[in-house]
């Protein structure tokens, strides 16, 4: 086995299965990945206005890609993640044209940081922490498909997926569709709930290590992965919980949320954007009944823990 | 407080707020419902042919309606979960014309039996065990709306909402909608994954305890609860989750299930139909990313826990 080094003085902010890799590594090999924050720009003194000028085209600032020897298209891409280790500082933001209630806070973009101590993420306000549970918000493998491609929508392949169960102690798998698998990760996140409504999760530069393998013996159209329990440090004082029916997920997701905020800002004293802010990175979205036709329900859980 | 019992020798298979209550009680007394199994019907002996026979005019065969004294329109009525006892079994089934994979299974109706002892529901079936963690289908106020209504799809005031976590210690909040808010409850599950995916959890006879009271400090538009620490008795051994992106969220569902019971039969030895069955008793639906436009991610998670 041998330990490979990714620093960030290359960042890929797209997806191209015809891309040169920077490292070809053997099965059972590691890799350490120098993520920045996913903007490769921002720092903890940026204000919403600094924000509202970011660089776009620099998005998602990712590293890689890893040429993984032996891996075929049809094969599995087998990812352990071994280590995530935060730098002390995150954000969380909202802008125009992105999130779960981009219309109800278009007018009002707003970014927040958190200071990160040990495996403690701190808001700043009325005492709330949030634990640090980090995972690569993107982690992949090149798409299928020639030409080069945007990171935002997760693909096949995987990507910008967002999933907060995919941190220290889990296996992701992935199919492979180009020689060599061609992986990429970064978008790391402190900590995030399941939706990742505002947009963003507290998003942090990560030193990120995992260990790659190839499976022959797998078959799998989507990313599949294991996680280690327990699935959150928070689950240990109970939920509040808002619920929202109807025919339409997306729309009963956006109802339970904005119950949630309505209840963070009475119960807890912030602002409504400080709420939508909080929620994207403490509060998940869980799909409790998707039969009684016509009408789901989408329940949105935030951990009593959090407060203080 | 007094304690107030319900027998099952009358159940309301409606809601309609014209309905004569069957009970009226005190802000801070306790009811027990000798709640039936939903369809007040089953035996441990049916066979899937006796399903397909069913009397449909009996689902769900809820006890009530409870009269609170004090409540009015624009109320908040506050249930305390205080016991759910089994009797010991219970029923999984799906059936044409329902189920979130009703395409794939229309042709293959099924029922299958579970043992229930102690905290343990045996699956029956390689040593499968899923943990008993009960709660009523079923809860909720007389809708608003005057006439009667089907009990399948969940309303403003609650009613089938099939969510898993307003277990014991749980406390859950209605609006209410007509003077002395008019609660029923049944269609209990010893347990179930989120989602319900295949139309049934474990659907038993339980005794339930609830505790009333009535908030006028409070005003909400849907149904919340608070549940206790930790969710679940399952997240001590893993996970195994499957994920299915798309721009829809249903069809990412659907996706995520598949790779689930494929995953089942697999790894674990059952037939699909059984799969579907016991995932719909212990797989949850969780909104993993919803802001990715435009693929969301929908992850299917299964506690390794089960599995002997």
């Amino acid at each position: 086995m041998t330990e490979h080094f990714l620093d960030r003085s290359v960042t890929q902010p797209f997806w191209d299965n015809s891309v040169e890799p920077r490292l070809v590594i053997d099965p059972g090999d590691v890799v350490v990945f120098d993520c920045p924050e996913c903007g490769d720009q921002f720092t903890p003194d940026w204000t919403t206005e600094d924000m509202l000028n970011a660089d776009g085209s620099k998005f998602h600032a990712l590293i890689g890609s890893v040429y993984i020897n032996s891996a075929r298209p049809g094969d599995v891409l087998e990812v352990e993640v071994l280590r995530l280790e935060h730098h002390n500082w995150g954000w969380t933001a909202f802008s125009p044209g992105f999130g779960l209630l981009d219309d109800d806070f278009r007018a009002e973009p707003y970014i927040h940081h958190w200071r990160i101590e040990g495996d403690d993420c701190h808001f700043g306000v009325n005492g709330i922490v949030v634990p640090y549970e980090p995972f690569c918000g993107v982690m992949g493998v090149a798409p299928a498909e020639t030409g080069r491609f945007r990171t935002i929508p997760p693909h096949f392949g995987g990507g910008n997926m967002d999933t907060r169960d995919m941190g220290v102690g889990s296996t992701v798998w992935f199919p492979v569709f180009a020689d060599g698998a061609l992986f990429s990760c970064g978008d790391c996140h402190a900590a995030q709930g399941h939706g990742e409504v505002c947009g963003t999760g507290i998003e942090a530069p990560i030193t990120v290590t995992l260990r790659f393998n190839v499976r022959k013996d797998m078959s799998i159209r989507e990313v599949q992965f294991r996680a280690p329990s327990p699935l959150t440090r928070t689950d240990n004082r109970g939920y509040h919980v808002t619920t929202a029916h109807g025919p339409d997920l997306w729309q009963n997701s956006q109802n339970a949320l904005r119950y949630t905020l309505d209840w963070m800002v009475q119960e807890h004293g912030i602002t409504r954007g400080q709420a939508y802010a909080l929620a994207s990175c403490a509060s998940d979205l869980k799909i409790t009944e998707i039969v009684d036709a016509p009408n789901w329900i989408v329940g949105c859980y935030t951990p009593l823990s959090i407060f203080r």
